[in-house]
C-alpha cells in the first residue's frame, strides 16, 4: 500500500509528520509512505530515523498552505503547495490514500477540486467521533456544508452507515436524527423534511430524532445533521469540557485538600480527558470524496499521524471508495443542484 | 406588589411550590402571593406553615396541565387549569407578575394567547442563562422559535440588552452572535444575514460573531441565536457535562484511592455543579410577551420558587415591560408576517 502524507501540514510538520510516518512502517507491513513537501526540510527530519529507505519516499512540493490561510484562495494560488500535490498523488493513482493535518477548510476544498465527489454523491460531509457511555458515535455533517437541503442530510445517513460499518465493524449501524425534540414533526423545517426522507431509506436503521443531551448515552450509532448544526453541537462539547476542567483547576488551585484529592484523581481524570479527545482515532475520512483524503487533527503528534496513516490504510485495503460508489450508485439522491 | 404563582406546576408541586411561596414572603415584604390551583391541595399545604394570612391567598383553578401533556392541546382544552388561570389573572391586572414551574411549552402557548406579545415584537424568545469565566452570559431563543428569520434574531438582540440589564445591573451588554465561524461571512444563510441587520442596530453593542467553543470564555454578555440552535447549544452543554459527571463517577467507584480522591474533592465538585445549574437564578422570562410570565425550573425546589418569585417581583418593580415596550416602539423591526 502507497500512501501520501502531507509533511507540511499541522501544528508540528514537519517534526511530528515525519517521525509519525516511521512509526507506521513498523506497524503496516505493506506501507510505503510517499512524504510531500519541502525535499530539504523532510531530508533533514529523516535523518534522525534508521528505517527501510525503500519504503519512505520524497515527493517535492515547494510551497505550504498555512493554518491561517484562507482556505479556498489558498487551494487556488498555492498550486505547488503539499497539500495539493498529496491529492494529484490521489488523483493519478499514484497512491491508494492521503493523510494531512493541514488547514481543515484547505483539506475540504483541495480534495472537492482535486478529487470530486463520487457519482450520485450530493455532498460530501466532515464525520467527526464522539465518546459515548456504551459505543463510539460518528456524528457527521460537522461544517462541510453549513446549508442543507434535506436530501443531503438523507445521503449523509447512507454514507455514514457504511462508514460506520468500516471504522468498527458493526453493521445496520442505529442511525438517529440530531434534533431538538424525540417526536416527529418536532424541529426546524430542514430537520421535519430530512426526518420523513430518512423513515422511508431503505438502505439505514434510522431509530427516529435524538436531542443533543441524551447523544452520548449511546443508543445511537450515527448521528446526522446539517453542517452548521453538527459544527456547532461538536464546538459545544468540546467549549464545555473545557469550561469544566478549567473550574475544577482553578478551584483544585485554591485548596490544600483540593490539591491533594487531585493527585490521587489524577489518572482517572487522564483517562477522562483521553476519552474525550477523538485523536485516538488518528483521523476523520472526508465522505463523499473520491478517493481517500483522511484529516488529521491540526494538532496531531506523531502517534496521531501513525493512526491517521493505520486508518488510510484500512480504508485502501478494504477498498471502501469502490463499496461506497456502489451504494450511491442505487442511490436515488435527488438532483445534484443546491 | 402581588404576584401569582401556578401552585400546581412542576414537579414538586404543590409541596414546594406553596412552601417556596412562604419563604418568598419572609425576603420580600411588600409581596402578596396568590396561589392558582386546586384549593383543597394548597389548603392542605398552606396548614404546615405559619405565616401572614393576609399576604397569602388562593385562586381556585379545578384543572392542571401535566408536565407530558401536549403543549398546544393542554392549553386549548384545560381552560380551568392552574396555569391558563394563572395568566388570565395578570392580563386582567390583578396581579403584576406571574410564575411557573409547569411544563414549558404549555406555558409559552399559553402566554402568547393569554398575554399576547408587545406590539411591535416579531417573536418573543426564550432566554436561559449560562455561567462563564467571567460573568454570567443569556443565551436566546432557546427554543420558543425553530424557525427565524434574521429580523428575529436582530430584536432578540435588542430585548436581550435590556433583559441583561435588568437582571445583572450592566448596561451595553456585549451582543454575540452564535456562528460556527469567527469572521463576518462565516456560517450558514441566517447566520450571515442576522450578522448584515445586528450589525447596523444602534441599539446594541454588537461585537460580532462568537462560536460555541469559545461561549463560556466569557467575553460576550448576550448571545443570539435561533431557537433551533440555541436550543441545541443548551441540550449540549448539559448532556456534555451529564456524560463527563457520569464518566467521573464510574472511573472513582472503581478505586480507593479514586473514592478517596472524589471525597477530598467532594466540596469542590459540588460548587461545579452549581455553577453548571441556572436553577440558582430562579426562572427565566418569557421575552417579548406583554406581561410577566416566569418560567422556573421544572424539578424546583422551595428555594427555586423562592428566587423566581423574586425574579418576578424585580422585574414588576422595575416595570421592565413598560421600558421593553418603550424600547420595540422605537424598533423598526420589519412586518410582522413569518
Amino acid at each position: 500500500m502507497r500512501i501520501a502524507l502531507d509533511a507540511m501540514g499541522g501544528d508540528f510538520a514537519p517534526l511530528e509528520t515525519v517521525k509519525g510516518a516511521i512509526q507506521a512502517l513498523d506497524e503496516l507491513k505493506g506501507l510505503t509512505v510517499v512524504l510531500v513537501g519541502k525535499k530539504e526540510k523532510i531530508q533533514e527530519e529523516l535523518e534522525k530515523y534508521t528505517y527501510d529507505k525503500n519504503r519512505i519516499e520524497i515527493y517535492d512540493a515547494r510551497e505550504i498552505i498555512e493554518m491561517t490561510d484562507d482556505p479556498m484562495s489558498a487551494v487556488r494560488t498555492k498550486k505547488d503547495s503539499s497539500m495539493n500535490r498529496m491529492l494529484e498523488l490521489v488523483k493519478s493513482g499514484e497512491v491508494e490514500a492521503s493523510v494531512s493535518a493541514g488547514n481543515t477548510g484547505a483539506l475540504i476544498s483541495a480534495s472537492q477540486l482535486k478529487l470530486r465527489r463520487i457519482k450520485g454523491v450530493l455532498r460530501p460531509a466532515i464525520t467527526t467521533i464522539f465518546p459515548s457511555k456504551k459505543r463510539d458515535i460518528v456524528l457527521m455533517d460537522v461544517g462541510a456544508n453549513a446549508d442543507c437541503r434535506p436530501e443531503f442530510i438523507n445521503q449523509f445517513a447512507t454514507m455514514g452507515t457504511l462508514y460506520y460499518e468500516e471504522m468498527f465493524g458493526v453493521s445496520n449501524a442505529k442511525v438517529g436524527l440530531l434534533n431538538i425534540g424525540t417526536e416527529e414533526g418536532k424541529g426546524n423545517e430542514i430537520t421535519r423534511e430530512a426526518f420523513h426522507l430518512l423513515k422511508s431509506n431503505d438502505k439505514i436503521n434510522f431509530i427516529g430524532n435524538i436531542e443533543s443531551r441524551e447523544m452520548m448515552d449511546g443508543e445511537v450509532d450515527v448521528i446526522v445533521a446539517d453542517g452548521f448544526t453538527g459544527n456547532m453541537v461538536l464546538k459545544t462539547a468540546e467549549g464545555t469540557a473545557k469550561f469544566i476542567f478549567s473550574i475544577l483547576k482553578e478551584e483544585i488551585n485554591k485548596s490544600t485538600l483540593g490539591k491533594i484529592g487531585a493527585l490521587l484523581l489524577k489518572p482517572i481524570l487522564k483517562k477522562l480527558k483521553g476519552k474525550l479527545d477523538s485523536s485516538e482515532y488518528g483521523g476523520a475520512l472526508f465522505l463523499g470524496i473520491n478517493g481517500i483524503s483522511i484529516k488529521a487533527h491540526g494538532n496531531s503528534t506523531a502517534r496521531g499521524i501513525k493512526n491517521a496513516l493505520k486508518v488510510a490504510n484500512k480504508f485502501a485495503e478494504d477498498k471502501f471508495i469502490d463499496r461506497l460508489t456502489e451504494v450511491m450508485k442505487q442511490n436515488q439522491g435527488g438532483s445534484d443542484e443546491a
